[in-house]
């Protein structure tokens, strides 16, 4: 069979000879287990759902099997956290190439207090889109891709690569296991292609692959003056107030235009191409819709010789995303605190190394803050780098091959201002890594009202059923 | 009788004729009435306790008359907020002139937990001194004053001054209903002098009087960029951080010397005089000792062409009490926050009006907002003017008389940074406005371990007896 130009085939028959044709004619089992897995509340935030997590993860264990899968695991996590669900089909043979399919079965807390208008954890059906917590991240993800793997294995023609089928139950609580499961038995993850199946493609008729994430560094600067908290009265005028000292740092971070001003910061950046520019002009209307709909800020902010998508995926940022000092409840209370804090995250580009940009950074508070006060850097994560995947790989070319069977048109390529950790790691295992969506930005993840367009549902069992066959052919 | 000159005189025998040696000679009986007084639980700010606020102000009223002042009431305030409790003696005559004494017998809370090394409110004398919650704020002064009025009214001179006393019952509560209570019935109040007795002196052995207060005037600060919370990985870059945009706005409010840049802001202060000069290097090498010692920032901060006790004083602040924006709790949560805001204050001196200042400051954070984000300044309070007492008044005189009668020294002349709302609404009902303290600043008010030295209750009873003596008499 041939992925590239296929046409949507409706189910005609019994002819189940094609994987293809075995989904179109299970579409309404397929719904009906995606809706069992959404009414399991795996929220992996909130321990008393410890149980429903674990409940999923035997779920998904018995769903593997019974698709086919040669082998299926729940792997149990340290403390009681949520474990991992990991099968495994290796029926092509040792000499096929493998491809690892990374979803998340767990979700973010849901309370119809939130302005839900259904029942959070009761998938429901109004037009042509699906309601439910989990609806588009990700429970989309594991049963489109679980359904494409069972179209293969059901069919006459077999896949010709291995497949690994590995989903998360804590994905949404920090991920803190799975790095160091990869670490210590890489062997059970290793794949020729990994894909990470989380996400959101561009909009509804336009499927888009990400060819870059960023990486991240992150910090909290203190700033302290009295050895503790005054009457702002009897002390003020005398002593360098820690918030207002806080602000007149955070305020030399940036150039007036945006551009940020710590030197070195720039030094390592890899320079915006125009193959960059082009790709990502395409992306721009898009964006600047996004950006009109939910940023909705008085003016579009930043580096103005870069285009919004540049902005967004392919520069470095400094971000300020806490602050704190004082009082700041209701009436007045007249304190001169003794400290102010402040949390901020760079967004990195390739090529600068997280503990390099923290560094810079951390010279340069130094050096601009004043001595009437004392200034604290603290690092405080690791850091991540930056991720550009080979645009012109397999993996790629499968996955754009992948989108065009089942939307019918080119995807677009984009860069993502956000950090995916787990790309970073299963780059680690895989010689390609490849995004893959099927939900949409407008899907509402986390927030109330999460939702599906049911096609999407569909589109994405037909994605995944084509990127095997591209893979398997060696071909994009 | 003269107060002028009077050494202390040690008591002697039965001669009751005098109210200082009837104040020497009841000594022990006054310290146990005032530690009576310090075991009711007065917590204004604690419903809770509004029992023993009703208890504390019965109490206080039956001492009233008890001690012989002519009439005593206990003022319910409205919404059963703590009461007033106002005593009167009259038997000077119409003609004779009307002292105010103005005190509070409300209290901070006070917790074992909070660090206390004995029972918050069971009085404990070690040493010299006594501990209490409410031993100097501000039971201390209620006692030492009610007490001079007691050795008064006990001895064969009576007094040539009609004497109110008001005692306020939720100073450490806001004050609420004191101003109304002013205001609907200014005749109650009314008074020749008032002297407010609350705060502290210098130092132990240097007794001083405070003749001038700042004023206050406070906003809010509010900025906004994106409609809601966003993902920093996702929008950081194309949207102006409204924290950032408030630390840019801040940050310009002063110059690098701690001068306020608001254009306008200093066009009505009064000017620092070279008598407020002289007076106040006097004052310098206290507050730099106390500076040290409470403050202890890394260095002196604020005007460098005004000296430490100007920059407390005379000279107007602009203040950051608080500021909030994103998340500041553990860990990292990558939020690009809608909005951020502070809460400002600024300390005004005479001349300055609090409406005008505001406006001031309104203007300028709208001419420096960028236009990437929307600006909202709020006024949060009606504010406050300074308020400078006239130090060659009869009240500032008799005061310095007192001091000098009870301490042994010339009182030393201070302007204190913080604002007293109740002077400002005594100076309504009363020609001349006085400030009279007996307690000491390391006497830990509001904190743990709150506490007197013993001497200075003594002190205070004598310092009241001669200031009634030399108001009486007319001459300072």
């Amino acid at each position: 069979m041939r992925g590239t130009g296929y046409q949507y085939r409706p189910y005609t028959g019994q002819d189940m000879s094609n994987p293809y044709e075995y989904a179109e004619a299970n579409q309404n089992r397929f719904l009906d287990e995606y809706q069992e897995l959404l009414r399991i509340r795996t929220i992996s935030t909130q321990p008393q759902h410890a149980k429903d997590v674990a409940r999923a993860a035997e779920w998904l264990q018995a769903m593997m099997l019974k698709i086919g899968m040669s082998r299926a695991d729940v792997i149990l996590m340290p403390e009681g956290r949520c474990p991992l669900v990991l099968g495994e089909w290796d029926g092509a043979g040792a000499d096929a190439p493998t491809v690892l399919i990374y979803c998340h079965y767990d979700v973010q807390p849901a309370a119809i207090a939130d302005g839900w208008h259904t029942e959070p954890f009761e998938p429901t059906i109004k037009g042509d889109r699906l309601y439910c917590r989990g609806a588009v991240d990700s429970k989309l993800h594991v049963m489109a891709n679980l359904k494409a793997v069972e179209s293969w294995l059901a069919s006459d023609e077999k896949p010709k690569v291995n497949i690994k089928v590995v989903l998360e139950g804590e994905e949404e609580s920090g991920s803190e296991n799975i790095n160091a499961f990869i670490a210590s038995e890489p062997e059970r993850l290793a794949a020729d292609i990994a894909v990470i199946s989380d996400g959101a493609i561009l909009a509804p008729d336009q499927p888009s692959l990400t060819y870059g994430l960023r990486g991240i560094a992150a910090l909290e600067l203190h700033v302290r003056a009295p050895i503790s908290d005054l009457h702002s009265g009897h002390w003020g005028g005398s002593v360098h107030n820690p918030i207002q000292a806080l602000c007149e740092i955070i305020a030399q971070l940036h150039d007036e235009n945006g551009t940020v001003t710590v030197p070195g910061f720039y030094d390592d950046v890899a320079a915006v191409t125009a193959q960059d520019r082009a790709l990502l002009e395409r992306v721009e209307p898009y964006l600047q819709a996004e950006w009109d709909d939910v940023v909705s800020a008085p003016a579009v902010w930043g580096e103005p010789e870069y285009i919004l998508p540049e902005r967004l995926g392919a520069r470095p940022t400094l971000e300020i995303n806490g602050i704190q000092g004082g009082y700041a409840g209701a009436g007045m209370k007249t304190v001169l605190p003794a400290s102010a804090f402040a949390k901020i995250t760079c967004r990195l580009v390739p090529q600068q190394e997280p503990a390099r940009v923290l560094n810079c950074l951390a010279e340069t508070i130094q050096d601009i803050a004043p001595e009437t006060v004392t200034v604290e850097v603290r690092p405080s994560e690791p850091g991540a780098e930056a991720v550009l995947l080979d645009i012109d790989g397999l993996a790629m070319a499968a996955a754009a091959q992948a989108y065009r069977q089942a939307w019918g048109v080119d995807p677009v390529y984009e860069r993502s201002g956000g950090s995916v950790p787990i790309c970073v790691e299963c780059a680690k295992v895989a010689r390609e890594v490849v995004i893959m969506s099927y939900g949409l930005k407008s899907g509402r993840a986390h927030g109330p009202n999460e939702n599906i367009y049911l096609a999407n549902f569909y589109k994405g069992i037909q994605a995944m059923i084509t990127f095997i066959d591209v893979v398997g052919e060696g071909r994009g």
